[in-house]
């Protein structure tokens, strides 16, 4: 590819799991596209988000399995554990995945541009740094995907060091002694677990009156109960102020109410919340409407700019890998076929903590606030065979079912495959079916699913196991 | 409860996965229920066979993955295997298991009655060995679940010692150096990847030209391909003779086409299959319709014998614990409600070696025997990011798909969480849900489950990450 103007059918601006997705997409389409990426192929997620976190958790579970392995018939000496080792091989799951995304470009014929792109008017796409800094990129369609970053406190200065945000915490090569953890969303509890579980003194703040605030509050409930057991400092309701880093720890003021309390550790993981990526995106005269700095789309994922789309993270929440993946597909069929996009309404949310948290669709509390009339479903794991034979009793199945249909209006799984079972709620929700055909349906024994047929025959009554 | 004649809606007659639903569910729709157990609630399924056995490989997996310990950054001495107290462990899941349905009989009113059961003509079980021998029960309606046990090769002595049931396995107090085991189907192969895990030489030996028989092919063949890698010797279309049993080893031969070999080991362990329990059950002048021991059923579940049902393993293949529940559970509800039962053609089966292995519907194989226009969908794990960073990316998912209308006809799932993973397949194809809409419902980001869902999309050319 020359540094002149290329023409092409779609132009995708970011590589992560909205932008790779569109372009492989586009790709299989028969279309002509290209994805301008500045860093590497799969975004923050592949490379500084959900699969490096999810290597470090392995090691994690797999140090606390083996610290109980008397309980299981093994004694070996003390554990040592090689912190940059652990690390290392984060990285290097990273690195596979993101070359695996960069054969799929190759394979489906997408140009891989590297740098960073700004929209000039009549759709052209230059790249304005990076390798490919030069480039100029005529496109039919482009789709923004540029996602999001990590939030910072507003006053606190960001040094990558003592004061990190996720992506700094992923790239660490020395075990911290001690931590304070703003912000109890899936990331901060994520690197709670993980951290305390190596041996870390974690401190867990959230300003709300939960940990993972967004989930069901028995979720929230049980996990705070959990990581209190694992040795994890929660302080919810807790405000983080003064925030100062010297060579060798951070300051701050924790105040719950009318109590201030000073502590200090060896770093801050600041984990608040995100931002959007649009920084250098817009050349002269090109703008879009915004909604609180994220890009507004319509139905067809369509900007206020015509031919110009957005997908992912950057057109708002959720903010979610596999919610931007899915829009990226749908804005894309949406271009080149006759398909009507779907807007999504209907997505998991997961967090992979020991005990982990899945949940689909509304909470107890949202539907007490819309008043909505509907029965609870509850199973515990500790009357699940096999999870007392795998050791992972903690937990339990939750389903929220209409009161009149039997419709599932929500699901909540806290346990140790909490993530992976979600998927069958979702699958019901998605093609509405009901808790009744749950409970209608063969699980295999012994397994974890039978807790979520045993949970929706709880609704009325009927589980065999409680 | 006194020795003198009682009167009940239903007496069960064994107490397994069958059996205790049934009493359970009787109980819950408010029916005087009797449930006759001759050794201890829960049956064969909860202590002598999936529960335990899950227990087992739990510590197996944990083993093997203490010695790969150091791929995820620790380092430790030698590991010491208490083979007893692995053992023991297992025992102890056992135990609380079954006194959870213990306790669930007192819950639902259900009277345990402790001892062999003979049914009579009139409808009465009478004990007539055991803790409360001399009980008469008066029966409205008897249900017979009571299952049955492994089948040994005729012409061998079953010792208990040197030639061994699965039952016997699991109450091995001291860890064989070498064992063959004869049958390669799910019991088979578990206790293979189990004792070979921990350092046992293994020979795993089955008849027929592939291990896990019953599988689709491409399952067979990863699981033999992996079982290789660990070190299990697989003999398949292989036959064994003259088992011989001294104090201290087991010699016999194996023969292969025109080859034999003499071939030795500690133990064997006999995996062929299982026969009905009937001994014992028919007082004089009773007698059931039998299917090659089995007893014959009509669509409500009745025997030959009026009032007289039959649910579980007693009435023939697949011998597997959540089918046997389900019969039960449609069984009684027959009796007592005006539903009309349902006979079962949709069922999971799973194999818990690890790789796992399961499947639902039909096998590739049937599908070109029958001659159905279908279409595969395939997607290796080693595309999926969740088993990468978690160090699982052995086997893939494939789904079976009718040409013409997207109906799942088959899907078999080789991989660590297969086991998990099938139900939503299940789900699937009980409500008859295409694999279009398993590719259009979205899944958590990053789970194995993505993996059903690429596919579900490799189906029709267009799964994302391969």
């Amino acid at each position: 590819m020359s540094k002149e103007t290329t023409k092409y059918d779609l132009v995708v601006i970011g590589g992560g799991p909205a932008g790779y997705a569109a372009a492989i997409k586009a790709g299989q389409l028969g279309k002509k596209v290209a994805c301008v990426e500045m860093e590497r192929a799969g975004g923050t997620c592949l490379n500084w988000g959900c699969i490096p976190s999810k290597a470090l958790l392995k090691s994690a579970e797999l140090y606390q399995n083996m610290l109980h392995s008397e309980d299981f018939g093994f004694t070996t000496s003390e554990i040592t554990i090689d912190f940059p080792k652990v690390m290392k091989r984060s990285r290097n799951v990273a690195d596979q995945m993101a070359k695996g995304i960069e054969f799929l470009f190759k394979k489906n014929k997408v140009d891989y541009v590297k740098g960073k792109a700004r929209i000039d008017k009549g759709n052209k796409v230059v790249v304005f740094e990076g390798t490919d800094k030069g480039k100029s990129l005529q496109a039919d369609k482009i789709l923004v995907a540029t996602g999001c970053k990590a939030r910072m406190i507003p006053g606190v200065e960001h040094d990558g060091d003592r004061i990190m945000t996720s992506r700094d915490a992923l790239a660490m090569t020395e075990q911290p002694k001690s931590i304070v953890i703003i912000g109890a969303g899936a990331i901060g509890a994520e690197f709670a677990y993980f951290l305390n579980s190596l041996g870390t003194k974690v401190t867990l703040v959230e300003m709300l009156p939960k940990i993972l605030p967004v989930e069901d509050a028995d979720s929230s409930d049980a996990v705070a109960r959990a990581f209190k057991k694992q040795g994890i400092d929660c302080r919810t309701d807790t405000k983080v102020e003064d925030i100062k880093a010297t060579k060798t720890k951070v300051t701050m003021t924790l105040t719950k109410g009318s109590k201030s309390e000073k502590v200090e550790a060896e770093k801050v993981l600041v984990a608040i919340g995100v931002q959007a990526n649009t920084e250098g995106l817009l050349g002269e005269g090109v703008s879009f409407d915004l909604d609180r700095n994220y890009i507004k789309t319509n139905d067809n994922y369509e900007t206020s700019v015509k031919g110009v789309y957005a997908a992912g993270d950057i057109i708002g929440p959720p903010w979610l890998a596999h919610v931007a993946t899915y829009e990226a597909i749908q804005a894309v069929r949406g271009m080149f076929s006759d398909h009507k996009p779907e807007k999504v309404t209907l997505f998991p949310g997961c967090t992979y903590c020991q005990p982990q948290v899945a949940s689909i669709g509304k909470t107890e509390q949202k539907l007490k606030e819309e008043k909505v009339d509907y029965k609870v479903g509850k199973f515990p794991f500790t009357a699940s065979g096999k999870a007392v034979a795998a050791a992972h009793s903690e937990g339990y199945v939750k389903v929220l079912v209409d009161s009149k249909y039997g419709e599932i209006l929500g699901a909540h799984i806290v346990g140790s495959d909490a993530t992976e079972l979600i998927a069958e709620y979702g699958l019901a929700m998605k093609v509405e079916a009901t808790a009744e055909e749950i409970h209608d349906t063969i699980h295999a024994h012994p397994t974890l699913s039978e807790a979520l047929m045993e949970a929706s025959a709880a609704v009325y009554g009927e589980a065999i196991h409680i």
